[in-house]
């Protein structure tokens, strides 16, 4: 359903055109002081029509805090915000009512919902319902912050072009702030130049492209996390896999790792000089048994390529029962993985401090 | 914590030196008649000490089940079960209460829970644990069975050997049947034998070796699953990170979506000949926007190389509080991706029958 | 927390005095229809300022919908509501940040919340958080009304004057619908006026009362709610006692079972003449086991006189850490039962669907 | 369904005449020592075939511990226990697989489980089954007694004859312990005699008795608990209605609230000699707004009387589809209320234990 976490849980509602998207942060520590700015900058991360590489959709994506925010502090009760959609074109989706977009969401959510889903833009299934995530992360990463704990997220790969990845050992601050403030978030900057020709290419062909996401938490300290169930990979994957178009997670070496001998990705440990046991590598990506070890949790998701594209293809049409051509009209983005590099961050932050809250305070 | 699931929960305990290991299933419809020969045979599949390439620990694995179960059929109320440990020789453990064995949960287990966890032989972090999970999916696999729903899992890879991958546009009962009953379950038979010489040369050099599952599901019908934090992907996600040595999961193409475009990755759809919506590719792993399309559900995991070797290895001493070197003595799995198939098999079984039983029937 | 339920979850939030309260409805079938004017006329039932026996404070209580309905359905995704906060007078309140109001929320909110809560009308424990639950409770009962499942309450007591009981073999539906139409809703029609009286000389005397609500539930088949913590006596409970003022709840003849020998409190089994099974007498209330046995669901809740009145009281000063002396001035209700009717009737009709979407089409 | 609680989660198992019954406990704070011997002890004050005024079936509720406890302290990961039960004589119960006995769930549970449900000896509706509660409870509540807090119960009648209540303001230890040492724990010792003339009286005429159970909790801090859905209120209320035979369940004065004005049932304020806000009297039974205030928590349940009589009563043969005479042969209570002191006193321990963990440590 809509709502996710334990002692921090996130509820989240609406459609890409429906009056409003938006959600209920329940359960954050009282009196947290909150930067909206910096809230608002988040969420202009992740706003579409920015560049001529996103949709040219242009919301602004301005949020009202209905509640749980008072005198300049959290209260401890639930934090509402509403997010109001304003650049609403439905028109521009008339035909995708009975003429399924492959790779999307139409067709299950008609056969999940029996027909009565809204289908304007997505509906319930919009990139638009991360924007309610990024808030939430977005409030999230500023009271990790406050604890010494980061988040960070580059493009790793799109299409064939690839970033070098993160020092497994660990990144500044610096350079996850740095990373927040590009078009195309990468370490080695040249890289961010190709990757937008590979977009505008796919984009002049009226096609998408997809790419991955390397994304790292510092600062965490040694012991979050559960056997079993609530692994903090359990955690990360449940939200992580909620985000749209993400169909893969790894962790630490991640699929690299099949091809490993134990030798190899035994990260070996000592006491580091101030006394705290760390590895000297971290192919287990910061996490044993579920748990955090102290190095930078540190985990990659591959993101499809955006399925509205301006090609024509070959679908069914459900009113008719027939086999049909499609092609979609209207805004697409020819790459949503920069857009998601934000989601994926603030989507992290949001579960790392749930599991903060879960555990971290056992009555003793 | 220790249990998962919504209408269908799962609640496991025990450790690896303990009285027993056990599970109550929580939630099974009424009624169900449950070959337990068949369960046996499950179990059998991941127990230990079956070959020369697993641990010589021998433990049957029979389990009592304890309620829930009368005359011949599921009575709708928890079926609880306990697994017995044997072979149980913690002796060969008493080193690593203070000596942390690198990839295993050893140090992050001890941080914590203070000190406190059963450290024999990984305690509760033991893969022992997959014993009552194993149990719990298949008892879940044959009340599937019975309404067509059918799961299947082989080796894809172990350390650099690879075998063909499933036909994404699904694969026979026979043939996951046949899967079930190979010591190293691949679909090219030729590939087995490659890999028990990858295994037994890890083996010889008192090292382990990693490697890679596919598994499909067969006969979901469309239309189960939620979108965002309860998609199948996040359900299938939460369970499979559960698994001790599973560090990365992904569905359809994976990670190689990440270098294709979307008029690729895109699946094209056709009414096929009885009139149900088909795709012509399955790039996206039988799912789109978290929900079941009606194609094989196909995922992958990466399975780390076991971390219990015979290898020196430089680690720390909790008690001296310094640096050390390590020995692992006692018994090793030098691969633990053949027993991990149906570890991975059942507890997709499981979370799927979840999903049915809480999406599967809403009141009409 | 803010959420309760299984398959159908309710997410509050909101204070007194913020910028809004409202609602997320999660797990509504698609396909119902709504009659927002019954809502709206269930919405008005609670609001306060009607007339001289409740709080002269005016919301008219209008409600915003912001997502999950389309074109005259829901949709299956979540239901947002909004309802602004409009006629708010913080000033009255601002001596009650460090003066606490004996029998109210105001000391245990501060400690609760490290005195970062709004305390402004009593923030989020305002009885306020009850239009949000009315009105998910509205929309329930109208999904419940259409499968022939009503819910009816009335107001047993006020202080010491006291309505007849329900009929506990069942009351028709026309008898529901009349008691939502009353201001005092009872069934012996002279005895509102006797409450009216009490109320009155309670509210010259700066005073409040409390009172007794009893609701039934007819129409609810055998068969639902689950033996121990998800019996439907668990399920009601957990959400009535979080409606403020609510101190006790009982089910079928209650307290007076403690002096009832079991040949009296069994009810007696019989077919009926359709071949339906029922009871000659209902002392359980329609629950067996915590499961509904086709009999109506029978209970009653005690709500205690509302906190706020106009009388001197002694209570702290939690700025000064003194005694002080307080007397509250602004707007209070010198009776809430009759406000607490449309509560507890709506709230229990969304506990009830709930049960009936989580328990009542498990996958067969 | 059979799991409760968030950050500490009991899941129970088990039928009447099953191989055992059980319980998980999960969550409990490591390095707690447990007294086996005082957890044996109040499994006995539960155990029936002490004396005439209860069944004579003489199981002795020896528990075996599976998991959890390792070199004398908690490990942190799930405790679970094994109740095996020992002296079944499941030909008493032939004819109730088609006589549903009235008042019990013989009816209910046949229809919610499709008649699939065990039925010997009630199964899974047994009284039984909250032996693994009174297991789980005296674990907590030996760790609340550490941190001291304090839980008790009497008996505050049975039938017409009424105990003492508790002083609202506080009892020793002293009292609580005595209290778990009686046959019959009242507070006005020779009302325990005339308690035992109502039993025999009802067991001589072949019938039972009800009553009415007061628990007290002391030395619980101000500001546990949540407004609304995890109230105090809320968190007891699910885990007590879950007590078999438990009808009703308030809160300080309860059900008297009704007749009471606000100026009296406020509780006025104070600050105690060392500085502890206190209130004079305690109406509110500790609670304000769902949250604790520091005074103790009172409550009351009333027990309805034992469904099964030695009278000949009205009911359906569900195989004949006709009415019909039933003679329940077999064992009998009398009375339960006293065996269910304990269970209502465990069954609380676990919650507030369920609520510190959750709310008494968040991240800061």
């Amino acid at each position: 359903m809509n709502t996710i976490g334990e002692n921090l849980k996130l509820t989240v509602y609406g459609e890409s055109h429906g009056v409003s998207v938006g959600a209920v942060l329940d359960g954050l520590p009282p009196g947290e002081t909150v930067d909206w700015d910096e809230v608002r900058r988040e969420m202009a991360r992740r706003a579409p029509g920015k560049n001529s590489m996103s949709t040219p959709r242009a919301e602004g994506d301005d949020f009202a805090v209905q509640s749980g925010y008072c005198n300049g502090h959290t209260t401890g009760t639930p934090l509402a915000v509403m997010i109001a959609n304003s650049d609403v074109r439905s028109g521009d989706y008339d035909d995708l009512r009975h003429l399924m977009r492959p790779g999307h969401a139409d067709y299950t959510g008609k056969i999940r919902y029996g027909g009565y889903n809204d289908y304007r833009g997505g509906g319930h299934f919009s990139g638009r319902l991360t924007a309610p995530i990024v808030f939430a992360g977005a409030v999230a990463k500023q009271i990790l912050a406050r604890r010494g704990i980061r988040v960070g997220a580059h493009i790793l790969q799109i299409e064939k072009v690839a970033d070098r990845p993160f020092n497994p050992l660990g990144e500044e601050p610096a350079v996850f702030e740095r990373l927040t403030r590009e078009t195309l978030p990468v370490l080695d900057k040249p890289q961010a130049g190709r990757m937008a020709e590979v977009i505008t290419a796919a984009k002049e062909d009226s096609d998408s492209v997809g790419g991955c996401i390397e994304a790292m938490i510092t600062g965490l300290p040694a012991g979050y996390g559960d056997p079993l169930f609530d692994s903090v990979e359990s955690g990360l994957a449940r939200m992580l896999f909620a985000v749209p178009a993400v169909k893969g997670l790894s962790f630490g070496d991640g699929f690299a790792l099949a091809a490993m001998r134990g030798s190899v990705s035994n990260d070996a440990m000592y006491y580091d000089a101030d006394g705290t046991v760390r590895t000297k590598s971290n192919h287990n990506g910061g996490i044993n048994g579920g748990i955090t070890n102290g190095m930078p949790v540190l985990f990659r998701t591959v993101i499809k390529a955006a399925a509205s594209i301006g090609k024509e293809q070959d679908t069914v049409d459900t009113d008719d029962k027939k086999n049909a051509k499609l092609i979609i009209k209207g805004r697409h983005d020819p790459c949503i993985v920069q857009r998601a590099v934000p989601v994926i961050e603030n989507a992290a932050a949001w579960t790392i401090l749930d599991i903060l809250l879960t555990q971290g305070g056992r009555y003793t």
